[in-house]
């Protein structure tokens, strides 16, 4: 009988020795799995859109409007990098003071404002553009300058980019007030977290 | 002795409860890990790409398909949304009957149907198209009407876009039978759980 | 007396029983959160990001280039796949030996280098071109051809589109040295790993 009572405690000890180091390990587990998800929801793509605006064409810039408001509207945040000809989009005037004879070329042959650009296809001198946007209103589709109002209404983030400003000699002054300006990094950080990038 | 007893069962006791309140404990963070899981695996991006057909040239629509067909054939999902320029490709016909003037512009000057479209470059009143088109024959490259019937059979999805459509003037007996209409909610709805998005 | 010790032993053997199940229900739900976060693990999008160059624009290969070397230098993966006209980007010479005369008249009107390239706007037959480089060139900003380089240098993975070379007959000899050629299986493969991609 006291030999048994002894297995009988041996048994218990042991059986708890393992039932400690079981819940042990579960709690190392635990923790290295709370440790991975928070590094996996960091990492996932944010409710984002990023969208280069590289295009200084009515349809394609206006193609990245609606897709720009759509998602802002859906609730999504959006980032807008405007480069190249796609700053004519956000220019509201042309200075020439204190420009060299380039920059004062590019000034005058690039366009101020969306009410500017043309068509990429079927322009006609502008003809086909003035028919589009005779359409446009008649079907109640906001023009790009509406398009243009309501992103910045709902939120959008519109950087436009600082080299592209340097090469075509565009003055900050020349851009819509209240405009971020920036660099690759600046779209880069933005589209590693998008759900969807365009390139426009 | 007693005593000694005493502090044992107090100890036990002790033990017991700390023991039941790491398990508890443990219990609750595995909840939210599964929890918090759930959520990162409904986030995470499907086996999708989502592709934007604006573009109207031969050789642009033909990338896009390559890639769409090339998708489809790795078991991807693919959604592909055709708006301005892009229509032209799904077209089968022309219809003037029951269109204003200028839709009925829009109707003759824009394409109709895969075979129709020019090329961005070396296009040359159509040559450069043709020449390459029996390169592609002699290479037994599928050419772009093929890849088009081949995405389909593939269960590709292929959405037109409705507001393109409507300032086109663009009537969906034009356009291939069996399509999807759609706007930029339903684009975004795609996009967003995509691996990959395309503006082409 | 003899009773209340019987109870006491059937809840305790009861209670440790409950113990042991909760022990093991958790170790099971621990073992499946391990197997699925290992899922999502392989499944998220790495630090990588993924271009496909179509255009043969000067101005927009550009854009490729300054988006490409950024992302290096800020230690992202970088994936570039040059297609149709792309391909003159990576072309160091023309050979016209042993191609047959569309190959040749290809050969001969497609750029070979990035400064044979042309603006997509306001190229004035080449003079745009040349003010946009000394712009450049004064703001101490990258050449094209300078890029191209940093990318190389920086590990970008640049890849020559097999089928393009063959409709457009353009060699491997034609191309810089050390280039990867695939297809579109190679591009999705890195694609629907990366966090953003862009068609250019």
């Amino acid at each position: 009988m006291s030999n048994h009572v002894t297995v009988t405690e041996q048994e218990a000890l042991q059986e708890t020795t393992e039932l400690y180091q079981r819940l042990h390990d579960l709690e190392n587990r635990v923790l290295e799995l709370e440790q991975r998800q928070k590094n996996l929801e960091r990492d996932m793509p944010e409710p984002r859109i990023s969208i280069v605006v590289m295009s200084g064409d009515y349809d394609r810039v206006l193609a990245a409007f609606v897709i720009a408001t759509g998602a802002a509207a859906m609730g999504l945040q959006v980032s807008m990098f405007f480069t190249f000809w796609g700053l004519g989009v956000l220019r509201q005037n042309r200075r020439l003071r204190g420009k060299g004879l380039l920059e004062k070329a590019f000034t005058l042959l690039t366009p101020a404002g969306a009410e500017e650009l043309s068509l990429s296809r079927l322009n006609f001198a502008g003809l086909g553009l003035r028919l589009l946007k005779r359409q446009m209103r008649q079907r109640n589709i906001s023009s790009l300058s509406e398009l243009i109002a309501f992103a910045r209404d709902l939120g959008v983030r519109m950087v436009a980019c600082q080299m592209s400003m340097d090469v075509m000699g565009i003055k900050p002054e020349e851009l819509q007030p209240g405009l971020e300006t920036g660099g690759v990094a600046t779209f880069l950080a933005d589209a590693t977290k998008s759900k969807a990038t365009l390139f426009i």
